[in-house]
């Protein structure tokens, strides 16, 4: 039936990603808007059960640059592009940076270092998501400031960003939303964690929130999604790759996370620690990566001179928080909400902690009642895990490995499971990895 | 969270096959049954596009002989099963053998082989398909008799089984009715040739059927759904194991589908070819397929030797073939539907016809009308097309090298188009292949 081709159909898609071969330009076009946009009116529309079959050839089979690119852009066209050329202040224009991390437990970066960054003169739009499965999402934590609020108007993040410079909300749902409908297809059809769809999933939203430079934190290790380096180092490339065609200053670090950030997973108590860090103090490994990120965002921004440091140390940071804070109806001076029970998980033998697995610790915070299991379930504020003991530390037997926090007690037996085999105790001192194991760019 | 397994959940099914593992049987029944009774009171069940994406895995990463075997037995225990084993007729018990064919342009070879068969004192339970795109249903065919009707009950058709000894009808809804809901989805989603697919997919229907022997033929080549001799082969392998593992005395001829079967194609046009073969005469091709799955048949059934070639020249099969008509309401004296409007299509050269491309004449007999392109359409009974030069035989410019049938004339331009480069015509004459390609069983 050669004479019948030139019309684009559904099963010739998903064939020719099948059998290995290349989607055109159209063929991407097509199926992504026949996906979106069901019109009865329009022809044939994509079913989803055709797309997953798609996504799982694209699974099985990748996407090149191309392809990718191409993917990406059908995403963007989708929906709305938003638009920040206009930010202005003081008669000067703005420029803008945004931070996308892929996600890992105890997490909270995007919490100091937007105010950080913002400190500095620089627009910070930061467009984050709830957090689903073992990593907290930053809405989730910011949620539990008494009065905040995520949902904000276009006009109102313009307003916030032109005022205090740094803004984080939720996404609106016109932004990329073919995106929105194949992540939660993706989430069901074992199909999440592809390269080329996380790619294209990630910068078709940010190229769409229309920022100006974009900073990746590209995890890797147990508790990320990519648990190996080379993947990690292979989807920073290509993010950065989509980032630069689509005019958006990008660049990554790939960061360590075998171990959780900081010493607390949970909501309530990741807005503590970073309280800490604003105030200049907080974990070494938070500090260094707030600062290494606020570093990489500035210097996209024109400011390769900044130190992010000075504004921790001084109180600058800490200033823009509370504005940043009040601007969206929270109390930054009201207590956090804590959790009405508390159990420990103790060592049970001597030695140097070797290793604190990220997974487990995400899960167990998870269990606590810190994250959801389903979109839309309701998370508890005050749940989660504070972490004593990191690698390299001395501990003797009964000695407490964490504290369990959540208004459920009856989660703590689940939770303890996860937890009690998360600490390895070793003789020896752990080989120590660095936090940022390298830095992408476009040119790299 | 790896204490939490040992629930099977249809993301780990799934992810299992895309990362090339083997499914275990407890995951194979599990994805069947959820996916054929989405009962709400029974726990999760498997959506359309969790199973597309199961399949499009399954097609590029295969299945394992033990897993073919457990999907294909989740597919029979999905419905009912028939039993042929009380068959009787003067007091003996029936033999009851049954054949199936994976579809080529203009193969009605059942419509004389199964009286032909019959016509021994073998049972033949012919439970049949319709036509989707280029190759014709069996009972399509038939219902181009006046009269004949393919839906008989099961009680009808063991009736008929022991007075005619031959029915061929349409399959009820409760044989292995998961097959029924996954062909339709594989149809829409490209995940259709896979062979583990396929043979689960024939071997459930034939196993639940009930039939105590089974004769395969395995197409191959252009007009076959599989073009490779060797993928034919190993479809006729996994299908002759299946049945044996099942207590099927199952073999498999693997069987030319470069070239038409016959001279015609199209629905009353094969009905008129076949009763040739069963009058004594027919084409060669024909006649030689149809004596060699007999004897296939009749050797299965325990009947290596009967002579079928006597039973077409001596008019028994013809007899049986009536009665079989007669039984199913049709009128084996009524003259067939001829088309109101018929055009050739000419040599544009002269010389030695070398190739008839079974898939092109498969298309435009399609084209004229004799097939479907979407389930419960309806076919023209008299479409199709006659093929008057076959490979081997010498035509001069203008000859005639088709006659197109149809009851809408608006179908000749789309059926010339792919019919006019059907035919091959050159100087010397072609090699010629065997019809009978290979003969696959058990031992082999």
């Amino acid at each position: 039936m050669s004479e019948d081709v030139e019309i684009i159909d559904t099963v010739s898609v998903i064939a020719t990603k099948r059998d290995g071969g290349e989607l055109t330009d159209a063929q991407i076009d097509w199926v992504i808007d026949r996906y979106t946009h069901s019109d009865p009116g329009a022809g044939p529309s994509v079913a989803d059960e055709q797309m997953s079959a798609l996504l799982m050839a694209i699974f099985l089979r990748g996407m090149s640059r191309r392809e990718t690119a191409r993917w990406t852009q059908a995403m963007i066209d989708s929906g709305r592009r938003m638009d920040f050329s206009g930010l202005r202040r003081s008669g000067r224009r703005l420029v803008t940076v945004d931070k996308h991390s892929t996600g890992g437990v105890g997490d909270k970066i995007t919490l100091p270092l937007a105010p950080l960054v913002a400190s500095f003169g620089v627009a910070v739009p930061q467009l984050s998501g709830r957090g689903l499965g073992h990593t907290g999402g930053t809405l989730d934590k910011l949620e539990s400031i008494p009065g905040w609020r995520a949902d904000v108007s276009a006009a109102e993040m313009i307003a916030q960003l032109e005022r205090v410079g740094a803004v984080v909300c939720a996404a609106g749902g016109d932004l990329a939303p073919a995106d929105r409908r194949l992540y939660a297809l993706r989430d069901v059809t074992g199909t999440v964690e592809s390269i080329p769809l996380v790619a294209s999933s990630i910068m078709s939203k940010k190229i769409a929130e229309g920022t100006g430079a974009l900073v990746l934190d590209v995890k890797t290790g147990s508790g990320a999604f990519l648990k190996s380096e080379q993947d990690s180092r292979e989807l920073a490339e290509t993010m950065v790759w989509l980032g630069e065609r689509a005019g958006v200053a990008t660049r990554a670090l790939i960061t360590d996370m075998s171990t959780p950030l900081g010493r607390t997973a949970g909501n309530a108590l990741e807005v503590a620690e970073s309280l800490e860090v604003l105030a200049g103090g907080g974990p070494p490994d938070v500090v260094e990566l707030t600062i290494a990120l606020a570093r990489e965002m500035l210097d996209a921004a024109g400011r390769p001179d900044a130190d992010p440091a000075r504004h921790l140390a001084n109180g600058a940071a800490m200033d823009t928080w509370r504005e940043m804070i009040l601007a969206q109806g929270g109390d930054p001076d009201a207590p956090l909400p804590t959790a009405r029970h508390t159990e420990e998980v103790t060592a049970s033998q001597d030695g140097v902690v070797t290793r604190v697995d990220a997974l487990s610790v995400g899960v167990g915070a998870w269990r606590l009642g810190a994250g959801r299991a389903l979109p839309g379930e309701t998370v508890q504020a005050e749940a989660g895990v504070v972490l004593h003991a990191k690698p390299g530390e001395r501990v003797r037997v009964g000695d407490p490995l964490f504290t369990m926090h959540t208004q459920t007690p009856e989660r703590f037996a689940a939770a303890r499971a996860v937890l009690a085999s998360a600490v390895t105790v070793g003789e020896d001192s752990p080989r120590t990895t660095p936090l940022i194991i390298d830095r992408v760019t476009v040119g790299a």
